[in-house]
């Protein structure tokens, strides 16, 4: 199994390859842009192409298979785009759910715009023609500004380019470099897992900087999560196994994930499947659940680390909890606290901020038990032992702590020493590039 | 009764003193310092006074009259400093709630501090000693950097120089200077109102810039909100109705209140009345109340003008909601959002930031019907009306809009159309200081 993944050539990536790995998951990072043929057009029978030009950009992703199967979550948000009303609707009234293409614009929110639906259904429909798919098979999302009408002319431009992109060849560094806004660098992560002697592929592509605090939802909770992502697998899985799997793996990564604490009015995630590897999801289960839920979390990584302006990874682990909400309340505390962002920012190990933060977090906790700890996922420090105070100053756990805070990922752990429930969030920094991309924005 | 008001000199203050108003309100502003015989010692029977130096800062506020009672609000917090469990066990145990003194040092949380108690029971024991009143009758606060030992011996040498000053007179300039900490200007309101011949009078001092999204319970709640103020009043009032009424106005003014939407370890809000106006709470009850909410309000929109780096007051009121929890969801949600503060600093009209932080509320709220305007407090704009856009690109409205944003003091009103409910908070913008600030405070 192993021998057969390590045949890969994955040496123009870096690529998480232990000896004993089930997997072998291809990332992204700043530094390192994705080649054209990995991301969601690394899974078998998958197409995607992208054209932006100035502030519009439109990314199209195909499988021409007619077995495609679909699943998207949305934000909660009760003010929400179009298009994602337009999914919800579509994805809600169709039972097996089979789609085939996903067409997505930046530059415009299409939320709180008159005719807005009838925009969305004009993209809809230019891309079902040019594809020569129903429009009933066609998925839609929308980034940018709300409460502008969408510049239909421009905005069909850039479908008819994207296209013709698409007819050339697959593409996958345009198709996730067409949906950026404020973004600084595209995201994209791919993954393979062995199954007997076949391989599952699945790969996903991401923006998504600002407006970050996903909250998303399945279509049929009535609610709906600017962040956007597509990811695509060659498993063969069933129209509500493919829903259940995505919901969970967004719960683990992009629903754990703060950027500014504002849930947008038009974050979804989409996953597309097309049967094309000949492995069903009954035979790999557990393994296909880990893997999406990495590059769902690899994608909301790579998002926090894009941060506007962000120049840190912060990672927050909360366990010893009695609930997992009580788990999830206190680590998305601490990545939301603007104070902890502007600590991290100036490599202040002002740990003080972090207490402050699970204690309001509602979680229940007891001050006098728990431990915090800080860390770059190398070496750690204690901060508060058994709810006894560690790093003073002079106290060489404050130095420490000083030089660890200085590191491009940090992790703080929290033990709250109430029970057995613990939950991972995402967060980042926020410093003066965040204060100048958005005081900027529209104007 | 107007007439016996108009004769106090408010000539050297800001007054809001119109001809039929049953109250005239002093109020400090950032380029107006109070001067030393108003604020806390405005009501009759109070002294105050303060000393600080380098860091580390101290003020005692004190009223002589044995029937002097007091109560207080703290931070809901779960993590909370020693002075806030001290003031709630001393407060819990108190049936006559009587208390003289309230002594406060700046520079030091004293939270998450080993031998914090000792070190809190130290400063009110020489406070206790130089005033010559029992220890139960003095209560404290602290304010500063969390996780920090209590540098005992410069809090002692700040207790006696404040102390000193107090014995040559009452300075509430020194009183509400010495508790500052990242605030840019001291802060202090006074008020009085006629009831029947007499009149009563009230005034407060506040310190708070940061860390600030007060969460202030009364102490039977056995919950606990840095933000520091001291209310003095010179109305006979009991100690039951003392507590219920300062809540209320907690409620309405601080508990509303956000810089960064950090809950700190410290808040604490201290009402002493000592009875000397000679007029019963009986007498005056409806206007009293409005007049400690005004106090309250007044030192809160201080607080928000102050907001670290902060140079604009943000109003939102929310009307129409279903409950008033609601109301206050939405209310809060704009005030705290990120986007929203960052837009207000650039002067940019991006109005969807605001429908989109209604929308994750949590609020009961209908997008196809809801109202928006953007106004200045003489003049306003709509931007959604009916749920319907009606500020896009070149529309006046949005020219409007755009003027409107340049103003020091915005309004934002949202009527959702659902219920009678009504909420107001307060905020401010969040610009380069900011980050600026609080990327460099313990260092």
């Amino acid at each position: 199994m192993t021998n057969r993944l390590k045949k890969i050539d994955k040496s123009f990536i870096f690529a998480d390859d232990k000896e004993d790995s089930e997997y072998i998951i291809y990332k992204t990072n700043k530094d390192n842009n994705d080649k054209k043929q990995m991301g969601v057009v690394f899974p078998k029978g998958f197409k995607a192409n992208g054209y932006k030009e100035g502030k519009y950009g439109v990314t199209i992703v195909y499988s021409e298979n007619p077995n495609t199967v679909c699943s998207g979550v949305f934000t909660s948000n009760k003010v929400y785009a179009h298009p994602v009303k337009y999914c919800k609707d579509l994805l809600l009234s169709s039972d097996d759910k089979k789609f085939n293409a996903i067409v997505i614009n930046s530059g415009n929110a299409n939320c709180f715009t008159k005719d807005g639906m009838q925009d969305n259904n004009k993209m809809v429909k230019v891309t079902s023609e040019l594809l020569n798919v129903s429009e009933n098979h066609i998925l839609s999302a929308s980034t940018g500004v709300i409460g502008r009408k969408m510049p239909m002319d421009i905005i069909v431009d850039r479908v008819e380019k994207a296209y013709s992109n698409l007819e050339v060849e697959s593409n996958n560094e345009n198709a996730s470099k067409a949906i950026m806004t404020t973004d600084a660098f595209n995201k994209s992560v791919c993954i393979e897992i062995a199954v007997n002697d076949k391989v599952v592929k699945m790969g996903g592509i991401a923006k998504g900087a600002g407006m970050i605090a996903p909250n998303m939802q399945k279509p049929k909770n009535l609610l709906h999560a600017t962040m956007l992502a597509v990811v695509t697998t060659d498993l063969e899985i069933s129209a509500n196994d493919i829903e259940n799997c995505l919901y969970d793996a967004t719960e683990k990564s992009f629903n754990n994930t703060v950027v500014d604490g504002d849930t947008s009015t038009n974050d979804s995630l989409f996953l597309m499947a097309n049967g094309e590897s000949g492995v069903k999801y009954e035979e790999c289960k557990e393994l296909f659940d880990k893997a999406l839920s990495l590059v769902c979390q690899e994608l909301a990584k790579l998002m926090a680390r894009d941060g506007e302006g962000a120049g840190k990874l912060v990672e927050v682990l909360v366990k010893g909890a009695n609930t997992q909400e009580d788990a999830k309340k206190a680590s998305m505390a601490v990545v939301r606290s603007l104070l902890v962002k502007t600590a991290v920012f100036g490599n202040d190990p002002n740990w003080g901020r972090i207490v402050a933060a699970i204690g309001y977090s509602g979680a229940d906790m007891d001050m006098n038990i728990f431990d915090l700890s800080i860390g770059d996922f190398n070496e750690s420090t204690y901060l508060v032992k058994d709810g006894v105070q560690i790093a003073d100053d002079g106290t060489p756990e404050l130095k420490k702590a000083e030089q660890l805070m200085q590191k491009e990922k940090i992790k703080f752990v929290i033990d709250l020493k109430r029970g057995n429930f613990e939950n991972t969030s995402f967060g980042c920094d926020l410093g003066h590039e965040y204060v100048r991309i958005n005081a900027e924005y529209t104007t």
